[in-house]
């Protein structure tokens, strides 16, 4: 399928590997870009991988997704994707996989519509929400202790008193340090022996205060849950959801961003009518 | 499964709207935030939505995704997705899609895998590259006179010429106006008496000319494919993918980025061994 011409120019690409180096200048220049916003690129917030590789700077882009396969933890966990090759490079010359998977699988988002009947869906919420100020609470240290540790008001109060009250806009995230379970389904879930699960999530009044107290985007946590495992009446979800927020679930590495400005940005795809769905959730820090 | 109280405090809630607005200085304070992060932030390029709201300043983010449905273009148009409801809240109190689908429908990404037997795949690819300042190439222009207008090489200098060299690990996205034909699968898909589909993409000697001499993360179309409609050597994915760099199709409202300076963050599900996949795909403008 492909011409010589172009294989050659590609294999000797790839040999190759260097590229030239355009100036920083020239960077700096693009489409009339403000004084501000070239300090923006300095501090590494608008590409941060050209500026690392620059200045040693502090920034970066984190991945606060797991990877989405056949084999994950899952809330119902009879409720596995499932993938199969459409086309492969051997057979075909390109490869396309095809999934079947419900929306509330991997690192996911929760929007609205997921329990409030006639709550926003996915396809149409406001997308400006998906870039937020990140702020990480650490209850990991409760969490050794208590697999059923909360994220309370308290807790978010402290955050404040130590770093002044949370940005508008903000995405409340619960670190438990759940996250380095993922690869062991069972420890993930942690079933008691009764098979109730037992894992960390947000209180309900530390939800309520959040929506009503404060200007948040959403929250988001590293278990499976916005509640905590044994809940039966999903408080935290409707508080948040039925205010017009979002969740998200399961996401990963927000170790990473603790105690650091950060932004995270939410790339959910348009699922039309969508009660959320699988995403990548990106920090840049 | 929602206490009283709680739906009730949620009821009151989504009456009342009215949220407390944090003062921007606790915003700017957040952590320890530089003065080139402040300076970021009154531009509007940390917190979009919140500086909007604050300054009518330039900020947004702009949505560059097409909703993903069951009807839509595809480049094989027997492929579509498919979809079910799980639960829904009526019947179950809470409300999951299930979909079916292959990678490369609606807006999405091209990674290496999709065309290269050893390519990398979505799962692991750097995500830092999902990460990059933007180059919109219009040439709607040319798209009116001729449904394979190509961005060719000579587009890409007079774009230098006028903005400076393009910024590295720029994604250089053409514009051909063919998003406002998504609603039409047969005008988007736009094929000829002899069921030759004929739209916009790249040349191949512009391809080349960006791998080689340029330094970039990847390029985007507002079609089903980088290369021309009528291409059966995929010339422009081979040398794109070839050189480790990824692709985008069916990008949506390129035309808001135009001559602006902005970011474009690709957020793309960490599917496993994913030869690309769906996307959210982000402006900051």
């Amino acid at each position: 399928m492909c011409s010589p011409k172009i294989a050659q120019v590609v294999a000797e690409r790839i040999q190759r590997q260097g590229v030239p180096n355009p100036s920083r200048r020239n960077f700096l220049k693009l489409g009339g870009l403000t004084a501000a916003a070239g300090l923006a690129a300095g501090a590494g917030l608008l590409n941060p991988s050209r500026v690392r590789a620059d200045s040693h700077a502090m920034s970066e882009v984190v991945d606060l997704s797991h990877i989405f396969s056949t084999s994950l933890p899952t809330y119902d966990k009879t409720a596995l994707p499932s993938v199969q090759d459409v086309v492969t490079v051997q057979a075909n010359g390109y490869y396309i996989q095809q999934w079947t998977f419900g929306e509330h699988t991997g690192t996911h988002l929760d929007i609205p519509a997921h329990f409030i009947a006639d709550g926003e869906t996915v396809d149409n919420y406001a997308i400006s929400a998906f870039v937020s100020p990140a702020v990480v609470i650490d209850i990991s240290a409760k969490a050794v202790e208590d697999p059923e540790a909360m994220v309370t008001v308290e807790d978010i109060q402290a955050w404040e008193s130590a770093n002044g009250e949370l940005p508008a806009g903000a995405l409340v995230c619960m670190y438990s340090g759940w996250d380095t379970r993922w690869e062991d389904i069972a420890a993930f879930r942690n079933e008691d022996s009764g098979g109730v699960m037992r894992f960390p999530g947000f209180s309900p009044e530390a939800a309520t205060f959040l929506v009503e107290q404060r200007d948040i985007h959403g929250i988001a946590v590293d278990t499976l849950s916005l509640d905590i495992g044994s809940s039966s009446t999903f408080d935290v979800h409707f508080t948040i959801l039925g205010a017009g927020k979002y969740g998200i679930e399961n996401v990963a590495n927000l170790k990473a961003l603790i105690g650091k400005p950060a932004q995270v940005i939410v790339g959910v795809p348009r699922f039309a009518k969508g009660s959320g769905g699988p995403c990548r959730v990106m920090g840049l820090v």
